[in-house]
């Protein structure tokens, strides 16, 4: 399996697993912007050896700077991370709770952050019917009954690419307890600045709203997250953080990615167009697939496939594909995966192996009978 | 005061207080190796720009083995971090104390980390005429009396630059408690293979051994360290790190740095040579000097002189040059300064300074009279 460290993205164990090289293989298991890095990049790290032999600023100042300009925010309100999942981490530690629930399916790493704090996490599992959101019903039997001090989600959630409507986040926001937002994959939508979490902090002291830079800027390998919350909150955060978690590379980066107006511009505008398109052509291929608002889609494999979605990564991965088997996923089972969504060349290729993979085990279901 | 953020070899903030640009500044309050980075660095470095948009290897595996390499081990009793701070901070949430010891003065990451641990800390004393190692004495009282479940030391300690004696920590180690031994500093050291307490690993299945690539290989922008223990140990702390926490550009540049070796020899021969330069230059200069096995030193300043350290840090900062405030370190007083250890112009160009404002300060003290 493909997942061996728990999450897709790993190349390694996939030159391995399947006998190609790294660079052969098409990554649909991670979702990273496929028009990025920004060009602006390479000159940057191409001068970063004469950066190295300093330590990165410890409080990160230019780079809150940076982020407090584009949210319009105060740095004080801003913590930086080692990607979003420091984040997640020292999240978890700092609020402390006894009892956090995260909704099924989601992002591994709530369960995980809440699990080392030694947690009692409670599961909430949504319905395919719901457009895997939670009703009202459950939201409420959660705050009442459950009484979860915390409450952990994806927004959009993460495998499914679905956005909490804002009546239910609402809800979970006024019934007063914590609440962390992770909305490391909204800055794909076109209708970011409406609908982020952001603007509801000056209203929510219990609100936490975490960011990546590593997806849309494409730019995982050096590591780069934020949080924002309540300033006395930040400010305690930064105790409990690591000294120097952000290296100097990923700061002078973060800086750059937040004054790529075009390239954000382009890579929302892109992805409207192919996400409809992909979601078409699969369709096509008679998946289900459910909609989505950023960048990557969960979808399920035909009624009539016997392959589960573990054998059709590995298929796929014996081809040079990566697929996320996405029954991996607590509260999934194995006839769903997740695509990344590329570009139309690489689009096409992925859904030309995946109809040769999907009619020849037809074939061979067929032979067997 | 230059530690705002509690270390050395912060340029932003010393650029802020001195008014001077941070490419002027000669920083002798951080502990670069002067004679890196290792040239092979910068054409790595260059070629990053292709790497950066694939996730770091989660398992580190070209790194560990590097490492394994390097000190004849096995993977599995390897774990690399961001930098080794994040290490210290890991191995106490992991050994998760009731009590735990530190030596003053020490690095103040220990203590930290046992604070953020919510660990009691005790504090040992040691004293200058015992080359600040704990007595045999101190030692006895710890484990019998105060009876800590985990004991924190730099070997080479820092700000001192003194080795515990090997029945010391023998001692510790036999006692049954956990010892943690931090070793980010000991690469300097030309009996580096004899000394280091990985060879006891073996033997003590509660010590684990911390190493920084940072300071040799003059890397502390983009984070490396790494920890030897016990693989049972190994395991359950990659369980409790934060997934893909070494960049891989730190994860290619470890690989590179091992294979340093003339780097690595001749270094070590360098510091020999200037380590006894500067101490006596120093001396000539009435400082008190503490033998220093590594490349940093602790000094004192003369009896005679009227200025703090934190004054004295001042007005070296307003001349270009960053010292630490070892006044700042738990355990010393503001008559003490550390010093790292750079090439022989910069150390002239240091002692040439320090000259000058102790010279300065005794007019000034004269004239008051």
């Amino acid at each position: 399996m493909l997942e061996r460290y728990g999450h897709g993205g790993d190349l390694r164990s996939a030159a391995e697993l399947y006998g190609r090289k790294e660079e052969e293989l098409l990554d649909y298991s991670s979702n990273m912007n496929p028009l990025g890095p920004p060009p602006a990049f390479q000159a940057i790290i191409e001068q970063y050896w004469q950066f190295i032999a300093a330590y990165p600023d410890p409080a990160q100042r230019d780079l809150l700077e940076a982020i407090a300009h584009r949210h319009q925010v105060e740095p004080a309100s801003i913590i930086a991370g080692n990607g979003a999942a420091e984040l997640i981490d020292l999240v978890v530690r700092y609020i402390n709770p006894v009892k956090a629930a995260v909704f099924l399916p989601s992002f591994v790493e709530y369960e995980q952050a809440i699990a080392k704090a030694k947690c009692e996490c409670v599961y909430i599992a949504t319905e395919e019917q719901q457009q895997f959101n939670p009703t009202m019903v459950q939201l409420q039997h959660l705050i009442e009954k459950e009484r979860p001090q915390l409450v952990m989600l994806g927004y959009p959630n993460n495998p499914t690419g679905a956005l909490m409507p804002s009546e239910q986040l609402d809800y979970l926001l006024d019934s007063g307890i914590y609440v962390v937002v992770d909305e490391a994959f909204l800055d794909f939508h076109l209708e970011e600045e409406r609908l982020t979490a952001i603007s509801k902090l000056p209203r929510y002291e219990k609100l936490f709203v975490i960011r990546s830079m590593t997806k849309f800027y494409s730019m995982p390998g050096i590591r780069l997250g934020y949080m924002l919350a309540a300033a006395k909150h930040i400010t305690a955060l930064k105790q409990l953080q690591v000294p120097w978690s952000v290296n100097s590379l990923a700061q002078q980066l973060g800086v750059a990615a937040l004054q790529q107006d075009s390239f954000a511009e382009q890579t929302k505008r892109w992805l409207a167009e192919e996400n409809a398109w992909l979601s078409a052509q699969l369709r096509q291929l008679k998946l289900q697939v459910y909609p989505s608002v950023t960048n990557y889609m969960l979808a399920r494999l035909p009624m009539e496939c016997k392959l589960t979605s573990g054998q059709l990564q590995q298929l796929m991965g014996q081809r040079g594909i990566l697929i996320r088997d996405a029954g991996k996923f607590r509260g999934l089972d194995a006839s769903y995966i997740r695509l990344a969504i590329k570009e139309r060349a690489s689009n096409e290729r992925l859904l030309q192996e995946l109809k040769h993979v999907l009619a020849q085990q037809q074939v061979e279901a067929a032979n067997e009978i």
